[in-house]
């Protein structure tokens, strides 16, 4: 078949951990060098940005970068079945790039310290090329974007390990895709001011800490072609890393086949009658917008607020732009089990209003917890209390990360990956378990696996590097 | 893999041809039985539907079954960068049901001798469930759909060989899917009136025949998992059929891997800008109402028309709809092409206005030759001329078939594979070359392969018999 054996072997030959001990003084030295300033301002104090007189959608004046408007979802059937919210159209497709050389045998990936406004602790690791298509096309009028040349007709050069285009936040987004690519370069090439090459596992390392790996790294990092055990995950005397190994390999028994998987997915999207349809933003109903911001009348889920941002670099930039404040920190989890000796996740086909196609597979639990406060008792997902009730031996994984600082103002989330309790009944029409060679596999097509699940496929390889 | 190679290895031990000599008496013994009579009518003469007062559009009192709606289409760089024009909504995903078994080891399938208003020879071969969810939901209020109760809930149960959504006509249907499902039995079960079991290799040999197997068919059957040429299939004595035969199996050397065919879609489908926005069926440009039809102001394109349909068979029924009627004849067409053995076809990565995600891969030719009258010299699509142009022994296929009868009047297109000429230059960002076996490997997921292309996948696989 079409899978590339050959890099797959390679690519998990990511070598030692390597020494990180100067990692913080390069970071350090960098949120010197590189900073944002955010200050809060009013939706009608939006330098360059316009509140359309028809509609009241909220869009820059070139009409570029993006729109804020509104939709209407019927969703018959669900807890809610009806509502209205603000949504973000950014229709470009932009490029989340990594380069990736082998240094010594080892594989290395050229990162980059990036800030965004929205950022709680301001400098992020981030891919090498992270860049919306106004970006690279210099509509901002900026620097040209270092690397993209790599990115660029990618498909004609050989080294393209991935390149797949995925879906963003579907409740805050609409339609929004990302391309996701992963280029693998012969030699290295030399690495700019605020870019670093470090090694997979050092990344991996990264990934343990609070709020250091940004998400468009997370979601590169889990279209990488990460499969096979490798021939010693017998040896591993860890059982839970054995499994974890195990369930990367093409051969590894799956509770069910690819075809029950693809099969059940198409079931779930036939069977959703969902409708969304586009509605002026001052058509919401619900919602009320203030000169501070558009806000939930029971103050939940989102803020949509007004920010001004100063960059500053080698050179001082600023500008204005509505950014998506969420209401609480969400809990984003995975429920995971070894089944025969491979271990298994819980996904969960979710609908969320901005998808392309109605479903996409999620984390076992996604939810703001505090959002529900308003809603009848039962409302909270299946699970939740599974996951925050979890013997601390079950815990495998537990770290706050962040969504993207570029539209989202501190979107901090609590990542866990958490073993199911022995015995406890997870039977449901809309969760399956699936190894991770599955989830590779769906993740060489677009809108399979939504951008929460793919963060956490990245920290369960960075379990790889655990013990 | 995921693949199920036991399936496909028995899929493809379809047996002798077999007898059809009693098959032209069956079918016109049906024929009698079952009929239409179609009328047409003035668009407000359409008893049921109603001309919204603010859009003109078209639609069911009920608001069900489908609407006809206007779109907007802008598409910077094409030859014709922006166009308005009438599309069918109709967002409930029906069933084409397969049901297969095999009777003495040989694979059957259960057929529907099939009536549908837009037909133009009346009856036509098609699954054994071919049904909207209107349909099965008995919306009609007619009698229950024969057979679904095999495909409803397939998922739980073992003998799913294909369960994907596919895309329709992206000219004529926004965002049109239906699931096509293969279901295999352990025992035939009993044909009902206006069913029949027949092999596979009969199955093909009506493929031959000018406008007998209906379109649900042929999608479904491009569908089957027909994967493996068979160890026999180097013993092959014709080479045409020999490659053919290889180009099914996973094994064999492709131009492009699986990798660079997924990155070449990834980058067109990047790369396309489409807008397509929802207007009101009145607010076409260039098109014109009367009260027989909605018209191109050149004759162009299609007419949407009305019709009064009689329909018989054990009891009498009539209704009323709206159609499409398209300005001509279309051409569709495969280059296939002898790469080192191995058969690839030239496939066209095409941007429809209809398709969920921007571009699908079509035939390497597509088009109505008469809409082409209007604009300026060279428009003609790439690969028209070599195709009406080749050598007769070149030309592998070529039968008339029509396209969905429910929907679409006496929409026939010459469907055609032709080898493609030594030393022909196809380079082309748009194609690329590819085989059987990737073709089928796409075709597990939705989105990939436009319907006309699918129907030219069927006919390809009926050539396994030809000789």
């Amino acid at each position: 078949m079409a899978r590339r054996i050959d890099d797959s072997a390679r690519l998990r030959s990511t070598g030692p951990l390597g020494d990180l001990s100067d990692f913080p003084d390069w970071f350090a030295e960098h949120a010197r060098r590189a900073y944002t300033k955010v200050e809060r301002v009013g939706l009608d104090e939006l330098d360059g940005w316009v509140t359309d007189p028809a509609t009241g959608d909220l869009r820059h004046h070139t009409g570029r970068f993006f729109t804020v408007h509104g939709v209407e979802v019927e969703h018959p059937g669900a807890p809610v079945p009806r509502w209205t919210q603000p949504i973000i159209l950014q229709p470009e497709i932009g490029i989340l790039g990594l380069l990736v050389s082998r240094i010594d045998g080892v594989l290395h990936a050229l990162v980059q310290a990036k800030v965004e406004p929205g950022n709680a602790n301001g400098l992020q690791v981030s891919p090498t090329v992270q860049a919306t298509r106004s970006n690279y096309t210099r509509v901002h009028r900026g620097r040209a974007v270092p690397y993209v040349e790599h990115f660029l007709d990618a498909h004609r050069r050989p080294g393209v390990l991935a390149d797949v285009r995925q879906s963003e936040q579907g409740s805050w987004f609409h339609r929004k895709r990302n391309r996701n690519m992963v280029v693998e370069l012969p030699e290295p090439v030399e690495a700019r001011e605020g870019h670093r090459w470090l090694t997979i596992g050092q990344i991996h390392e990264l990934l343990g800490r609070e709020d250091v790996v940004n998400m468009d790294m997370r979601t590169v990092l889990s279209c990488l072609p990460f499969t096979g055990p490798g021939t010693d995950a017998d040896d591993d005397p860890d059982p839970f890393r054995r499994a974890l190994r195990r369930s990367g390999d093409p051969a590894a028994d799956s509770l069910h086949t690819m075809e029950e998987i693809l099969g059940w997915i198409t079931d779930r999207r036939a069977g959703e009658d969902l409708t969304v349809g586009r509605i002026p933003l001052d058509a919401l109903t619900g919602w009320t917008r203030d000169k501070d911001r558009i806000r939930h009348d029971d103050g939940a889920f989102f803020d949509v607020i007004g920010v001004r941002v100063e960059a500053g670099g080698r050179e001082v930039r600023h500008w204005y732009q509505p950014m998506i404040a969420p209401a609480g920190r969400g809990v984003i989890a995975f429920l995971v089990r070894r089944i025969e000796g491979v271990l298994h996740v819980l996904v969960h086909a979710r609908v969320e209003p901005g998808f392309t196609d109605v479903v996409e597979l999620g984390p076992t639990v996604q939810c703001v917890p505090e959002s529900y406060a308003g809603l009848p008792d039962g409302s909270l997902p299946r699970f939740l209390d599974t996951v925050l009730d979890a013997d601390p031996g079950a815990v495998r994984y537990d770290t706050v990360l962040s969504e993207e600082g570029g539209r989202f103002h501190r979107a901090l989330n609590r990542y866990l990956v958490v073993e199911a309790p022995d015995g406890q009944d997870t039977a449901s029409p809309a969760h399956r378990w699936v190894t991770l060679h599955q989830l590779s596999e769906l993740l060489r097509h677009s809108h399979y696996v939504n951008v929460q699940a793919r963060s956490l496929i990245a920290c369960l390889h960075s379990l790889y590097h655990a013990g």
